[in-house]
């Protein structure tokens, strides 16, 4: 339930669900990144003993749904709702990741801001009072990713300098009404965005619009000043997306360039050849379910806004000559429940 | 906000949304059907102008999304959110069809069950408090879906009698805090049923056992007369898939065949050659915001659960040898706000 109604989009939630527990799965190249030491697990390989990446990316989805209930110390039937999402088409990874598991299911879709989505819809739910505990659940695989939207693997292809690199791997996050925290404190649901950019290649372009779009109605809904959050961490905006997200708000009066950071540029180290940064929605699902939630329960971080990004087009759109619309949905995550508004 | 949970699925509504507005829009083999003059708009060609079949999709959202709010007397800006999904790979109908509204965008992938997800997610951000206005939306389009799922249409291949035919077209639905009725009073969530079906021409058989888990949840839940609406309705569960949920149902003790319906018997006349009946995200939501909402509106109809179904299958699960996970959501619809429970 709410208090009130900030703005246009932002809601402060009156009963701060609390972020209970998390849990990240990551593929071979994530667990050779600078964040190696914080994922729960790494796969050697990135069919993980199943028959094809599809199948392989629903079982990262599966065990991370395992992992994060032991995590919380809950039975599965404890969840009020399972809240997953993912690339693949009509979203296999999360439909047969989740299967087994007998809790009313919500699918969801916002490409890589999926995780985002999930937590606000999540919180919602939560602070409503419709739920005591819910599980919000993503992944991506570098193998299906490709396959699905660019090209064989086998052919070996180019990539541009602006081309990021889908990390394989998934990340969940329990939601509850009780907890130690930290908390989610305020949401700011994103709108779509599309300025033209039609180049898929180049989704950081892409995405940085609706990334300051979101923002910058978040900080003008609360009235919160710039430098209130210790990060401002977009979700696989990558190096080309975040200095264009850099200037959008520089030149919207919002200067928070040291502030700001992405976990596309986070999860891998620039020596391992994935050109402007990670992207997919395990990108910023398992860079907050494995660093950033370590980095606030160990208080190094006390306040956050997480705004995953999403480019919501698809092979079809792209070969049909359409632009790509982007969307951006930010939460902000706190150590305090009672954050100033 | 609800008032108690009654159980692990199903929640009564403290302050029912009321459904303020529904628009329809359909193609020519609809608007040939049983239901033809309920429906605002009928297109007579699949392209509506448009260069591509997944553009005319996007067409059909986008102007139902217009038509809906102009029924409803609502400017875009006093939508709090937009909840919306539909078939195609990466939800493009949806994502490029809401792409101008400029209001807070929800994706959501329940294949056909998508208007039933959307529905329950709308009055629950309502009825917490986190939303007055929220608008929800499907579409399906029977080119673009053979295209993706199945075969070239320009193959002409031969379809077997368990078939279903997907229906062209989309339906919104505007649920308000205030208003007039019918009234959104209980939902039931659905969990992901998968009873060993691969036979993607069959999906009714295939989504039966999950209609049929939430409806007996629902009963159970509420502890409501199995004969307490005056129509139970399915979304697309086509003439196999009915006859199946009687029978689960008939076998647990909920004898209600005589108040069994389903959204795809109801929109083709069988002469219309569509074998066992239409499916498509576009079934339900065309059919309730048709036909369902009209007579309800007319007092022919005082209350009914509607219960949109969905297969949560892709080309690639089947041919991976996957079986067909399903889900089905239960929306209570009243004309009247203080149901009994």
């Amino acid at each position: 339930m709410i208090e009130k109604k900030t703005g246009r989009q932002t809601f402060q939630m009156q009963h701060p669900p609390s972020i209970n527990a998390t849990a990240s799965i990551v593929g071979p190249k994530e667990g050779k990144g600078p964040l190696a030491g914080y994922f729960d697990q790494t796969v050697d390989d990135e069919f993980w003993g199943e028959k094809s990446w599809e199948k392989a990316e629903s079982k990262f989805m599966r065990e991370v749904l395992s992992k994060v209930i032991a995590k919380a110390s809950l039975p599965m039937d404890a969840l009020d709702f399972v809240i997953a999402g993912d690339l693949l088409n009509q979203c296999i990874a999360a439909n047969f990741g989740i299967r087994e598991s007998n809790v009313p299911f919500f699918g969801v879709y916002g490409a890589c801001s999926t995780i985002g989505e999930a937590m606000q819809i999540g919180a919602m739910l939560i602070d409503g009072g419709f739920a005591f505990n819910v599980a919000c659940l993503t992944s991506s695989h570098f193998c299906s990713a490709e396959k699905q939207f660019r090209f064989p693997l086998e052919l070996g292809s180019q990539r541009p300098p602006t081309a990021q690199w889908t990390v394989t791997g998934s990340g969940g996050i329990i939601l509850s009404a009780e907890g130690d925290g930290p908390y989610i404190t305020r949401i700011t649901t994103g709108k779509i965005v599309d300025m033209g950019i039609k180049d898929q290649n180049n989704m950081g372009a892409a995405m940085a619009p609706a990334a300051a779009d979101t923002i910058f109605a978040h900080f003008q809904d609360t009235g919160l000043p710039h430098d209130y959050y210790d990060m401002v961490v977009t979700g696989d905006l990558g190096m080309v997306g975040k200095h264009i997200l850099e200037d959008i708000l520089s030149s919207n009066g919002i200067h928070i360039g040291s502030l700001l950071n992405d976990c596309g540029l986070m999860i891998y180290d620039m020596k391992q050849d994935v050109h402007a940064g990670g992207s997919g929605c395990g990108c910023a699902a398992t860079v907050f379910a494995g660093y950033l939630h370590d980095r606030m329960k160990k208080g190094k971080l006390e306040r956050i806004l997480f705004v995953p990004t999403g480019a919501l087009l698809s092979p079809t759109s792209v070969q049909q000559g359409e632009t790509i619309p982007c969307i951006a949905h930010a939460v902000a995550i706190e150590n305090s429940k009672g954050g100033t508004q």
